[in-house]
């Protein structure tokens, strides 16, 4: 009498290939697979020939895939998508021949998203950045890292770090938060940006204090931070055991990959003009490379970073869509993986490792980036014949269901 | 007794701003828009506070669009969207460094999707573009030109322009064919391309006898036809009194433009190498210069059009996604636009023009592309604040609805 109890699963989706991105090379590939979850977390995973007899019994809920592939939800490890207003007037006044300076004397550039982010209300910053999040979301990205640094004050930084947190709470998705202080000179602190550091690494700790602050970053860039002032703010994170990470050598070669790596940082973003020195530096410290081929199209950049350096000395590289008002206004991830291919000669697995395992660790996530038992039930259920096509269609709505923590949440 | 009797309209929509694109330049923008329509065509279209006094009850539904911006529905005017197979496995074979010549020899290039597309049956071509053409239609794309090109046989090519013809009905959305024979040599006319020009031109009345065509195109090029073949297909198009258009001077100039403005056709497409002289020739005829930048961004081209040239001569310019699967893999219109932005730094204006106006102007299509009582009832209702941001965005769902001759088809 009584059947003998096995493990309940909250969910099991048969009927598609599964592209693992388990092991150190290739998609990790199963052609016929099942995959099946429990408490949030993939219970099971392989072929589906090799499913317990009692498989469908198990499970509260069993999906029919029926075709296309399932690939790890993505991870978007760089974005800015909280801010108010947007760049598009000034984009298109770009295309109609006005100078960035003529812009700027117009009140245009990030100061104006700077002062609409501030006029903004926590809930209308909160309803103006959700459609964009929920767009990435509908392509693919169950993992979101989101920057501050278009509030530039305390109570403004404060507030994009909480409008951060609420699209988590909102989309049921994962956040990652990163207090970017140091990322523009506000007008109030015109000409005197190391008084303006003194002020970020003042405001650190307390947005830290309240759970708001999971990484630190900064814009080291001539016409951003110097290598001293962003070192100032690493030592401020430092001191609060908090992870780094930096805008480093998009424009110019500033020194910031070998910065990053000296504090064992996660990640040194965007990297077109980081030096083989710089690599190294990088790959002692395994730091990642985060490629944002976004805003090198829109700005119609020609240098590329080292990619051969990186692939020689083992840095990983990941993919994000920086996706931001001035510079990469991208709301696909996807898409960001088609112009890396496109632009950087990715190839599409380098491009998928790039939105998933490597995106993850640039995130310090161990958690998720893999379908393998244990890891968070974070996948995507896609419309495609081959994994190759993630990066090869640019547009069209590819992604047919997006899971987080084993709920569908698109 | 009884009410005066007013028209009735099938549909009102209030509530958003209307990008009319009536007139030379601008937008045709009207800030607070009301637009209804009859029988499939445009009623009535004008500021809100023009409205008659009667018109919500004039209307059978009425749509409060609550806010963002009507356009009109736009019309890509070169597609390749019927083939069967795709080549995503040699793109990713590009990326890991193989050349052109090794996936030639391994069976791959457009002879690959020749032989899918000859293998399908007609309901699984059909059953294959579909999604294509719903993702271009859920971006906006209320009128598709669709090419054959892939059947290069009169059974096949007859089979890609009944697929086109059904993809129309099944959508609910215009779709205009051109018959493509001259698209490339198919493998048992190897070596006898005058022949195959021979076989083209004695298919043409046939199909068109079919009601199957309604234009004529060629692919003149150093790798396609020569100028004297396309000259071929062009007369037996003209003695059939059919409107012809040209892949012209992509790759090299081969005198495309001048030879298409010769026989008054629509539009010279891709153009990049188009001459000084084309280009007058073109002004003189009328034809359209269709701008393809989704094949210049994938081939990572770098000769621009003259677009200077263009502008200078009144050439009007249209923009397409060229949606095919060798070097356009491009599924919606509003990325086509983005791209043209970015790399042609056409202006936004200029972008949503060459979706509309000018691209119904290339398909002789003078009943859409503009806001104006009397034309179809095609628009599309967008979630923007203002035009420029369909150029700005890469990715993203945008469009909220798309009307077609007054139906909501997606
Ligand atoms: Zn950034
Ligand atoms: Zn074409």
């Amino acid at each position: 009498m009584g059947a003998v109890v096995t493990e309940r699963w909250d969910g099991l989706v048969l009927g598609a290939s599964l592209a693992t991105l388990e092991g150190e090379a290739g998609y990790g590939a199963i052609g016929d697979g099942a995959l099946a979850w429990r408490d949030g977390r993939i219970a099971w995973v392989g072929a589906r020939a090799d499913l317990p007899d009692d498989a469908r019994q198990r499970a509260v809920e069993v999906v029919d895939a029926g075709g296309g592939w399932i690939t790890p939800g993505l991870v978007d490890c760089h974005t800015h998508v909280v801010f108010a207003g947007d760049r598009a007037g000034e984009f298109e006044q770009r295309l109609q021949g006005a100078s960035y300076e003529e812009i700027a004397r117009h009140g245009g550039g990030i100061v104006s998203t700077v002062r609409a982010t501030r006029e903004a209300s926590e809930d209308a910053l909160l309803a103006q950045s959700l459609p964009r999040a929920r767009a990435l979301l509908a392509d693919g990205a169950a993992t979101l890292e989101i920057k501050s640094g278009y509030g530039l004050d305390y109570e403004n930084e404060r507030k994009m770090l909480r409008v951060a947190r609420r699209i988590g709470d909102t989309l049921g998705i994962g956040v990652r938060t990163t207090f970017l202080g140091a990322h523009a000179l506000p007008p109030e602190y015109a000409g005197r940006p190391d008084q303006y550091i003194d002020a970020v690494v003042e405001w650190l700790p307390r947005l830290h204090a309240e759970g708001l602050v999971d990484a630190v970053d900064a814009f080291c860039e001539r016409i951003g931070f110097s290598h001293a002032q962003s070192r100032r703010v690493f030592e401020a994170a430092k001191a609060l055991d908090l992870p780094v990470k930096l805008h480093a050598d998009q424009l110019s070669d500033g020194g910031g990959a070998a910065l990053v790596a000296e504090f064992g940082g996660l990640s040194a973003d965007h990297v077109e003009y980081t030096s083989a020195e710089g690599v190294r530096a990088m790959a002692a410290a395994g730091t990642v490379a985060v490629l944002l081929p976004g805003a090198f199209h829109v700005l119609r950049e020609t240098t590329l970073p080292p990619l051969d350096e990186f692939r020689a000395q083992g840095v990983p590289m990941a993919v994000a869509t920086d996706c931001n008002p001035g510079t990469s206004p991208l709301l696909s991830l996807r898409q960001a993986m088609q112009l890396a291919c496109t632009h950087f000669r990715l190839t599409p697995e380098e491009a998928l490792r790039g939105t998933t395992v490597h995106a993850a660790r640039a995130l310090a996530l161990a958690d998720r980036g893999t379908l393998r038992v244990g890891q968070r039930a974070d996948f995507v259920h896609w419309n495609i014949g081959q994994p190759a096509e993630l990066c090869y269609w640019l547009g069209g709505p590819l992604a047919r269901a997006v899971y987080a923590g084993g709920r569908k949440v698109s």
